[in-house]
């Protein structure tokens, strides 16, 4: 079991978390459960690691952060035994979850879960585990994960002691069809497949972090996505998130995303020749600016192609003024670009044996005057780049189209 | 060095303890700093482990409160490193301090200083290590050692790494011949002999904890009491505790202590056979009440004889319960008490050695109309219980008679 911040903000909160915990407890299962920190304890001890420098040794800032999560581990381990639970708290050093010393965003390498499965096995001891952080075993230095770092925490934690499951309890009640606020018909998801996961916690539904849906294909974790402000006793199903052969009547799209903070850019009339995309992106890359959809056309001519890109918004000046000041490197004549525009995605692994599923889209949007700025495809999902205006139609479009929504 | 939570309270207070170190550096010492939990930060962890069960597990209470201390030691070597100093955190458990699992007030059994002594001769990097709390090494658990116990780690760790001197800072510039807040003449001690120390913590002069000076006795750390808010650049001497040997011109009297906080129970007529002492006191211990002065003179009458002692005030109402309910066990005719006590003591090695010292007092306190309740010797100090009116009076007295006042 996995549960964040806000679901420990306070004691009273945490009281209620021991009693999600008990309800596993009285159905005969083992327990770990990984926390976060308290809500808004992490910011609190970044600021205060800025405030005394605004450059920072990573490794101390790793020791100070990390305080967080213990914070939480023996709150927790005492409410769970007030209630009649026998817990003890772990921190990532006593476990060990052993990292590299990427301090500030290190990577598990090894999780011993020896003497956890033994306190099992003796007395059912309930172990509560710091999430976000490890320890380097060379140098014996407190590491963290980096944000969301929980998430990874307990999916690998459950693949290292081989859990039946692993439940993310979070503030929503599962994985949706699209996002509930702008399509009331939107559906709870009962199982989604970790590919398609990938896809929906890259493409802007934040419920789960990236790191942790891989590492759950990775390692075949059953993950669950719950929330954790139901009732205890009768708490809701959650959203199963599996392997793609665990899922037997697979739609063809599974879900639709959208992402609005997003900027195009064109750049007209590139020389087609090779090494041009390396011109273009390489110096974006060292600009630390994160490219996203990338289309570059076949060269009508044969001597020059139209390359377009979007950016997150945030980077869009700093990308317009990389691409301008190496305009003579790149060789464009033109460049065009869009800030107001959305990409909407529709994801869903049936894709793969299901042919037209894009044409379909494309010809509904257009029926809405929907204009099409550019297209992406994967195996499993396609994406399209649209005015930012018609974000919410073109979402319900689709949803409405790929027979999602509820009855 | 050691800090407390007052002088680490704040980023701005944790730079300027940057500083001190920075001038002891500068100054060709290798440096360990054992800083406390940042102030009232240890007060509201264990607000958290209350709220969360009032009766909890020592052992969560310990990993909760520890991490208060975690966070100082990671800001502490941020700002070192910002000003140009090397320098690296220390938690308990990785230097390690070894205690017993007496958690909440365990005691230090081993410090393993030798990777500290590396990381001096190395590269003369600072140690930020974590006062107050250790490791129990056979179940890997974190141990704290109760309040104050940060200097007691200060002192430990001074001690196991042999160091010169050991600099505790706090918020006075040092150790006086009473308190400066009722004798204006009041004087800066500029040494005194640990045994005096023990006598002054544990009557009542709250500079240094009893259990960091008795380990400063034992493995003879020479211990500074100094001023945190001093300038950094140019700090005040502060007070060295040391062996009464470094000691040249060593005075009768070195300091006045009071505690008026007492209350006075006195017993009439308890029958003068064995085991009557422990029929009093064994039910007051069994109550966890401290008990301080005892006095209880050679009987008149050969049958009977008077019994005083001292409670804490706020002990007064449940000592006074014990003693009725076992009037019958103990024997006793009458039992007369006084809440308004003061204790006075006057201290100093020089005692050994001098004959007629507390006469003196005696008669310096008659002459002013004081009445002596009661009194009590050891080897290197006098108390006398008065009323609490007299306490500034007395105090005063005694300060002048022994040649203390500052000229």
């Amino acid at each position: 079991m996995k549960f964040g911040g806000t679901s420990v903000a306070t004691i009273e909160r945490i009281k209620n978390v021991a009693q999600h915990v008990k309800r596993e407890i009285e159905a005969g299962y083992d327990v770990a459960v990984v926390v976060s920190a308290m809500s808004g304890k992490t910011n609190e001890l970044v600021g205060w690691c800025k405030e005394a420098a605004p450059l920072h040794d990573p490794r101390e800032y790793d020791a100070v952060v990390a305080s967080g999560e213990q914070v939480t581990t023996g709150l927790l381990a005492i409410a769970l035994q007030a209630i009649g639970i026998k817990a003890r708290s772990w921190q990532g050093w006593q476990v060990p979850f052993e990292t590299d010393d990427a301090h500030g965003s290190a990577r598990i390498q090894k999780i011993d879960g020896t003497r956890m499965l033994e306190s099992f096995a003796r007395d059912r001891e309930v172990a509560v585990v710091a999430g976000f952080q490890g320890i380097h075993a060379p140098s014996g230095r407190l590491t963290t994960l980096g944000r969301g770092g929980s998430d990874t925490s307990a999916v690998a934690l459950a693949a290292a002691l081989q859990a039946e499951r692993c439940d993310i309890y979070t503030d929503v009640d599962g994985v949706y069809t699209t996002d509930p606020r702008i399509v009331s018909k939107a559906r709870r998801l009962d199982r989604v497949a970790f590919e398609e996961m990938l896809e929906m916690a890259s493409l802007g539904a934040k419920v789960l972090q990236v790191r942790s849906v891989e590492l759950a294909m990775v390692h075949n974790v059953r993950t669950f996505v719950r929330s954790s402000f139901d009732n205890p006793a009768q708490p809701m199903p959650g959203t199963l998130i599996c392997a793609e052969e665990d899922i037997m009547e697979q739609p063809v799209v599974t879900g639709i995303a959208y992402s609005k903070d997003e900027a195009q850019i064109t750049l007209r009339e590139v020389a087609d020749k090779p090494g041009v995309a390396a011109a273009v992106f390489e110096p974006l890359a060292a600009a630390s600016i994160v490219v996203d959809m990338i289309v570059q056309n076949v060269s009508a001519d044969g001597a020059t192609t139209d390359i377009t890109f979007t950016v997150p918004s945030a980077d869009y000046a700093r990308a317009m003024d990389v691409i301008e000041k190496r305009k003579a490197e790149i060789g464009y004549k033109l460049v065009q670009s869009a800030q107001e525009v959305a990409k909407i995605s529709a994801i869903g692994v049936g894709m793969r044996s299901h042919a037209g599923v894009a044409a379909k889209a494309f010809k509904a949007l257009a029926e809405r005057g929907i204009n099409i700025r550019a297209i992406t495809t994967s195996e499993i999902k396609f994406s399209v780049l649209i005015d930012v205006a018609y974000t919410e139609l073109a979402v319900r479009t689709l949803h409405s189209l790929y027979g999602l929504d509820a009855a």
